[in-house]
């Protein structure tokens, strides 16, 4: 017996190809799969993949009988998404959406939300640099966390299905507030990724000369910057405008510490630059202790035993 | 005929250990190396994994009779180093240094350099996260640049020799200006590090919470941040006192950015947004292009073929 009879997908990208693919490879999620997508290039390209069983030629016929709705539309269209499918849902269904940022969406959705429809975020912290339903790939959840945010309409049975089903696509899970949410996802990715992106920028406003340089040169630290800031610009357009007073309040205090460290520098201050390099190696130990640093797939050369 | 008869390696730390193991592994470089550290227990250790041939106790000890000098010693180090070397360097030898900065290194060491010796600063843009005699490895610059900054007293066929050198040991090398060293190095590898150590500091003066949050999420972009975050303090505090000006005028150029996108963000501009990330976009697809980055030794996961 699946956790789901009929799940249906919409947004055929990254995640949602993810999920798709996932469903197909690992037994008992799901009996049945529909896929839905807003470009109708994409659905061609998901079909040829062989992602979902079906692929309803709209929102309305996509989301009928299915138990669980997942929108894996970019944030500023989720709220829309929502609008349109619920009316269509069937009682006792679940909807969930797996948005990065959290209080905004929830907002946005609360106007059209049904007594009879748990709404249940979730928020699965995996990725890659690549976007497109090409991109997805089963694995991309194993071992990754999904932050679960149920806001208080959801029923408890809903919410421990929609949990199930995260661990079995491989995920590990954690419930938390969606405030809690947003400012957690403000430190360990919107800020790097808008440092990222911005790095990129500074380097890119440089002369020619420099320019070239950087390219010649990148493995020297630049290189390790890069890879999150080939991420789809729409996407984390949406992020930054839909989770604003996290992202800023956490760049602000970035912007403190760098100006701190600069004016050490200035000053020849010794003493406060090493202080600052250690309090961050700190941080970098613990990953390392963790296991969550030093991953495997990225072994930095070490010398042979 | 080895290119240098007598190699003395000054400092046995990731470069100097990596160097002298290249001079072990490929034949041809040197036919004897010595090395010495001012401080004993690295010696003990060079000695245990059986680095080089000799361990002179001192310094004028060890340059005697060498045909090359390289000092591996921290940037702050290296002029005092340079200091007790050259008069017990032979006439015709050279010397150089593999410091990360040049123009501060360059003005320090030349009230002591004498008309015999060629000095030719050399910068192999490798390393790991890792120091000690412990961390070096032979391969550590294969298919890194090795940037050469000969100063206007060095006799050509010196700085043939030492290019010679470099590229025996697997490295690219290119000659430029001091101070277009120093620019290039600021954006390429200053940069990047005092952005990783700041994030990292950040994320360690937030609330038990969110450093806890921070350990456990990462892998959400955070990561890519802390690789270069777990090098050496003195050695990178050393870097940013020595090249002050190149860092600080990046930095500014940086802050101005991030300020920019930040303003992009508070006044929901989505237009602005997108084109900081695109432009940001531009120079890691040139990398990909490039082929520096996707590193096949960094696959990203990708959905199987």
């Amino acid at each position: 017996m699946a956790i789901y009879n009929k799940i249906c997908i919409l947004g055929i990208g990254l995640i949602g190809a993810s999920i798709l693919r996932g469903i197909r490879e690992k037994p008992g999620i799901a009996s049945h799969s529909v896929a839905y997508d807003i470009a109708p290039d994409v659905v061609t390209r998901a079909r040829a993949l062989g992602l979902a069983d079906l692929y309803p030629p709209d929102i309305a016929a996509s989301v009928r009988d299915a138990d669980c709705v997942v929108i894996c539309a970019p944030v500023s269209h989720i709220a829309e998404t929502a609008r349109i499918a619920l009316p269509h849902m069937k009682p006792g269904a679940t909807l969930t959406d797996v948005g990065s940022t959290r209080q905004s969406v929830i907002a946005d959705i609360a106007p059209y939300l049904r007594e009879d429809i748990s709404y249940i975020p979730a928020h699965p912290m995996a990725g890659t640099e690549f976007s497109g339903p090409e991109a997805g790939f089963a694995a991309l959840f194993e071992n990754r966390w999904c932050l679960v945010t149920p806001t208080s309409q959801a029923k408890k049975p809903d919410v421990d299905r929609l949990v199930r089903f995260w661990q079995a696509l491989g995920a590990k899970t954690r419930m938390m507030e969606a405030s809690e949410h947003d400012r957690i996802c403000a430190i360990v990715s919107y800020l790097p990724h808008l440092i990222a992106f911005t790095i990129c920028d500074t380097a890119d406003k440089m002369s020619e000369t420099y320019r070239t340089a950087v390219l010649d040169y990148a493995a020297s630290g630049f290189k390790d910057f890069t890879r999150i800031a080939g991420s789809d610009p729409v996407m984390w357009r949406d992020i930054f405008l839909s989770n604003k007073d996290a992202i800023l309040e956490t760049l602000a205090h970035f912007q403190d510490d760098v100006e701190e460290l600069a004016r050490a520098i200035r000053d020849d201050d010794e003493a406060r630059i090493i202080d600052a390099i250690e309090r961050g190696r700190r941080i970098r130990k613990s990953l390392v202790d963790n296991g969550q640093a030093q991953d495997p797939a990225h072994p930095t050369p070490r010398p042979p035993k």
